[in-house]
């Protein structure tokens, strides 16, 4: 009876998606232990679970960074406030999220010092120190670190003071170069996006309010959540020289000038999972993509205490080890079977195989997905093989799913009244005139921020859809986390 | 000729060791790109080779963590007052070192928040949150990540305010398991400091004085640089209760009673860079064993503008990176060969191949040891396998050499005379009766600190170096970093 007041007890507390979605989120969060909440206020802790898929996701990404030549690097935590003040955009754009170290020990300090919002002003200070000639160039370093910003309301991965994340900064001899580094690195974001986490995402370039401070150009990669809000992805920032020009970032050019270096910086963030779990989750829980699940497969004997069956389970799930899969063997004799079908559910497990008595015998085992729970008989003799093929085919089916399921929610908007009707669960593509008032406007009477331009910019139409001047901007639309 | 002068100031610039080998060390950090100063005093950046190195090594630490049933976690940077106040040895421990933010944005912050000196209280914090049954237990939490403590003096690697590193903490049901843990990591951190930096260690336990703030018994690696001084290379912590107690850490035992956990942490940081540098390094550079090479072998193509020397070189390169090595093809024109030898040997490569026209036609090429300069005429055809053993052998005979040098170096003393000559190069083993005052007058005597306790105490005299009186304890002394 204890057993089966648990088993329920997952769904009761599991709000459902259309109940409440923001509800939901935060109970899979909790739930699945992905992370918890730290003692210091809108921090938090990254648990084992969800810290496993991040190093998933680092190692995703890490591996591409370097494939294109990049390396790590590791700054400091802080930059004294006389350098962090040298950019007066970019100080506009962070300064009230700073947290400012004023005591060291029991001295206090002669000048404040901020934890890192960002790293260009570090990187742009060490590459001042360390650019000389072109032949230098380009610079290509990364790290991967946490930031802190200061923010009023948090939620976990989505929006917290410190957060963990990558930022990659670079210098180049010119604009081009910088530019093609800018579209290579969004590229890599997009890639990861959707072949790792399987959550479909739309490129593109953001508006002028919407860039990154001190930015010449900035690109994001946009993913749609289940609630058809925009989750702003990853960002990629074409500098041209502005960073070169406060930080006094020269090099000897091949002519034999003192000339400014074109930067790039680009980031991807723990926000990722926050994506993975909208893009993907259900009323049972989580559901994770192969790619970046700490937990590929899990093993489950049932009847586990007839004769044979540990051992014969136990036998699968080595194998599938041996072939690189990440399985778990769980043969907790604590609780029901329906209790582990359950919690694995929860977690979002994207295979689970079930081996009982009668399948030993007849040397199969069930295999059932967690994308479309499908049920399917496997030979254990070939099982690793198989299993492989079905991680590979769930990996795919999950981004064909969210990519339908996003593509149905887009829809073309030609007047504020068609942007409001479609950004109820989805977004609006719409013509805009580029004017920073109509951008504004339209967020006050609709709700709908610009999420970006996509790089087709084939026109839905020839009028702004706020002021009805001829508009030649392709504009994605949406409601925003 | 401006060729020649440039090759020549590879060893200009590098102070000889026996000169000054503080010196040397700053140089060979400077020189080899490994690291630079930060615009916040006392701080470093780690630069690309140096972050490269510190990859390697936590892969070998990370994998055998894991291997142990150990889990990552992210836990916050920031601490508030109250809760880092809470354990009164610890705060008198760190208090003195901890920066604090007393401002978020524009607002002053009602409670100051300690970066991290270190995280036990935050582990401890969740660690009594998470924690209800014997059935959770244990937990094995590790993290990688910086850490800040407010220093007068700094040295890059060796002492700085912030440095990386991972702290392991781990909650048990029982004494003897937080006991048996406590050796485990110790175990772990001697194995990578000799299988993979072949730096040879001492394990033991540290004197009361030196023992961690808040701990029980704590044991160290103790590693003997070429200048005879220690260096602290890692510590491993048994808190027994005390941090449970303090943080009302418990859970409900198999009796039914609320009983308190028993605790331990443990750690090494970017200072094993440092100790690497000053175990191997001579006056030609850096030395760096294979495992933890990022660049393990150098293809030097000589004569390269004859046809067909490239692609011969290069070829043979092709063929190291496809058997898993990694490889450097050096085939830049603006520099001569004499000047890459020096290059690579100033950044420790272990292994320089170089292939010239003749060889090609010989189907041969010669392989140079950074470690021991010896040439060897290898074949071609069967490079990459041969490639492979020279660097185990250059592995294992580094640990070797650095071993044979370190044992030279350790000598018995019987009193503080024989303290004051063992330890002008070296480390002395001594009998230390246990009493706090015969620690600190040896220590204002002789200038040598308590390192450990070797586990082997097997009797080396029977009175105390210091006061002579009956003293059972076998103890190391050094100079120490």
């Amino acid at each position: 009876m204890a057993k089966n007041k648990k088993e329920e007890s997952f769904v009761e507390q599991l709000t459902k998606r259309d109940e409440n979605f923001a509800q939901w989120y935060t109970d899979v969060v909790r739930l699945t232990d992905l992370a918890d909440y730290a003692p210091v206020r809108g921090c938090m802790v990254v648990k084992p679970y969800g810290t496993a898929i991040w190093e998933l996701i680092r190692d995703e990404l890490d591996r591409r960074f370097k494939a294109t030549g990049h390396q790590n690097v590791m700054m400091p935590l802080l930059i004294p406030e006389s350098l962090l003040m040298k950019e007066a955009e970019h100080v506009e754009g962070f300064a009230p999220e700073v947290a400012w170290v004023t005591q060291g020990g029991k001295e206090v300090l002669p000048e404040k010092l901020a934890i890192r919002p960002t790293s260009e002003v570090l990187f742009g200070y060490m590459y001042a120190k360390w650019l000389q000639s072109w032949r230098d160039l380009p610079f290509l370093y990364n790290q991967w670190c946490s930031v802190l910003r200061w923010e009023k309301t948090t939620r976990p991965f989505l929006r917290t003071s410190e957060f963990w994340w990558q930022e990659g900064h670079t210098l180049h001899e010119t604009g081009e170069e910088s530019a093609e580094e800018t579209q290579r690195m969004l590229e890599i974001y997009r890639e990861v996006a959707e072949d790792c986490l399987a959550m479909p995402v739309l490129t593109g370039r953001k508006s002028e309010q919407e860039k990154f401070a001190g930015a010449v150009a900035t690109y994001s990669i946009e993913a749609m959540m289940q609630d058809g809000k925009a989750l702003q992805a990853g960002t990629s920032h074409d500098f041209g020289t502005n960073f070169a020009e406060v930080y006094d970032i020269k090099f000897l050019s091949r002519e034999g000038s003192l000339t400014h270096a074109h930067g790039t910086s680009w980031g991807v963030s723990t926000r990722l999972i926050g994506g993975v779990i909208m893009t993907h989750g259900d009323d049972r829980g989580l559901k994770l993509p192969p790619t970046i699940a700490p937990i590929q497969v899990v093993v489950l004997p049932i009847a586990q205490h007839k004769p044979g069956v540990i051992e014969g389970a136990k036998a699968v799930a080595d194998a599938l080890v041996k072939a690189g899969l990440r399985v778990k063997f769980d043969d907790r004799d604590s609780v029901s079977a329906g209790y582990k079908f359950n919690d694995w559910e929860l977690k979002g497990v994207p295979l689970r195989l079930e081996i009982g008595p009668r399948d030993l015998e007849n040397g199969q085992l069930v295999a059932v997905r967690r994308d479309t729970f499908e049920k399917q008989t496997l030979d254990i003799t070939d099982a690793a093989e198989k299993v492989s093929a079905l991680l590979s085919t769930i990996q795919k089916d999950m981004y064909e799913s969210a990519k339908a399921m996003r593509d149905r929610r887009i829809t073309n908007a030609a007047n504020l009244d068609e942007i409001t009707a479609a950004i109820q669960g989805g977004f609006a593509r719409g013509m805009w005139c580029g004017a920073d008032e109509c951008e504004d406007a339209i967020k006050e009477k609709t709700g709908a921020y610009t999420l970006n331009m996509p790089f087709d910019q084939t026109p839905v139409g020839d009028v702004c859809v706020c002021c009805g001047k001829p508009a030649a901007k392709v504009m994605h639309f949406g409601k925003k986390y």
